[in-house]
């Protein structure tokens, strides 16, 4: 199982264990993920105290929060092929496991675990450093900090189009679980993109989100 | 300032903010607090990880929790003599500042940020088992991982009392913000406690675990 991280095992058991999941059988990886999760946002936070020596603290939990979270864990599992790696029980393998997100970023929490648990805190720290070189080379405060709608609205601001406009276009469930589908239009480009949440704010969120994802897609304006 | 930690700063400034409430001015201590809880909760998932060999990951997050809170933290803070060593600004010293728990929890924080930042992860490591010495030999997980209504029955059972009855005395506040009294009685034992908290369930939990405090306290029984 090569895994594209930088660190050589004196004991490789621990890394076979970090990517072992609970459907395979024990020892699985939970408790490494326990560690690795606490070792990944130490580390995480050092490095953002160092990089940003003016930003206040709720800041540094901001952009911390876009940095480790299971989307982009995810993703930056997938990049070192970890999920060809990973050892699943049958059913679990069968459905899909080796590319679940959840999996995929627990599994990576629980490599960073086993590093930490192998090699010590500052081994880790190398390794943590290694797979989130890009991110924490681009980690941008000012526009991390800020909510979809607050981006979306500068995004467009800046390049002097219209305000986009949301409008709700459905609704889902029963009052006590509702749903709610945002649409955000952006006359001036022609562009629609749907969203959904929990109440009208974070369904109109997330279509922000999803028009500015449409509007900074690579090959687009 | 001395503060009973066993640590000798390089640099005196990183201690002496980590003192420094925001009340007082900058630099204060938020952005140290934010580093030195990422510490915190890395050395001691680190120290239960070795501690409870056999522990799945999510009793390992409640022992966690268990120790690493606002209030045990405060507890921890003023055994170090912190409170005296606060600088605060002139209006929250005169509120009493120097000995509300919040405050307290977050200095203490931030020196173990202090100390990161002045002498390392493994420097922090150092005074952070200093501080926590006695509740990381006591840590018991089967205890502290459950409720202290469940705490408190097992209590009684283990002795032959008969169990507690709790009963709502009082509530507060109009419909929106309620807040429930309820009174936790053991007969038996001619003791009553009483708790509070804004669901009927968390009030019976408070006053279970004020039950609880008052049925362990050195000298009873």
């Amino acid at each position: 199982m090569p895994l594209a991280i930088d660190h050589a095992f004196r004991d490789p058991e621990l890394l076979r264990q970090a990517l072992t999941h609970r459907s395979f059988g024990t020892p699985h990886n939970e408790r490494l993920e326990f560690i690795g999760d606490a070792v990944l946002n130490c580390v995480i936070a050092l490095r953002l105290y160092h990089r940003f020596p003016g930003l206040p603290e709720g800041e540094l939990s901001r952009v911390r929060a876009h940095l480790v979270n299971r989307d982009t864990l995810a993703r930056l599992a997938r990049g070192l092929g970890l999920g060809a790696a990973l050892r699943l029980g049958e059913g679990e393998a069968k459905s899909g496991g080796a590319d679940r997100a959840s999996t995929l970023a627990d599994a990576l929490e629980a490599v960073f675990g086993a590093v930490a648990e192998d090699g010590g805190f500052a081994a880790a720290g190398h390794v943590i450093d290694g797979v989130f070189a890009d991110l924490l080379r681009d980690a941008d405060p000012a526009a991390l900090g800020k909510d979809p709608k607050t981006r979306l609205q500068e995004f467009l601001q800046a390049r002097r189009t219209a305000l986009p406009e949301y409008q709700i276009v459905a609704t889902r469930g029963d009052a006590h679980a509702q749903s709610f589908v945002v649409e955000c239009r952006i006359g001036a480009l022609d562009l629609t993109a749907k969203g959904e949440g929990s109440s009208r704010r974070s369904a109109e969120q997330d279509a922000a989100a999803h028009a500015l994802a449409e509007l900074q897609a690579p090959g687009r304006g």
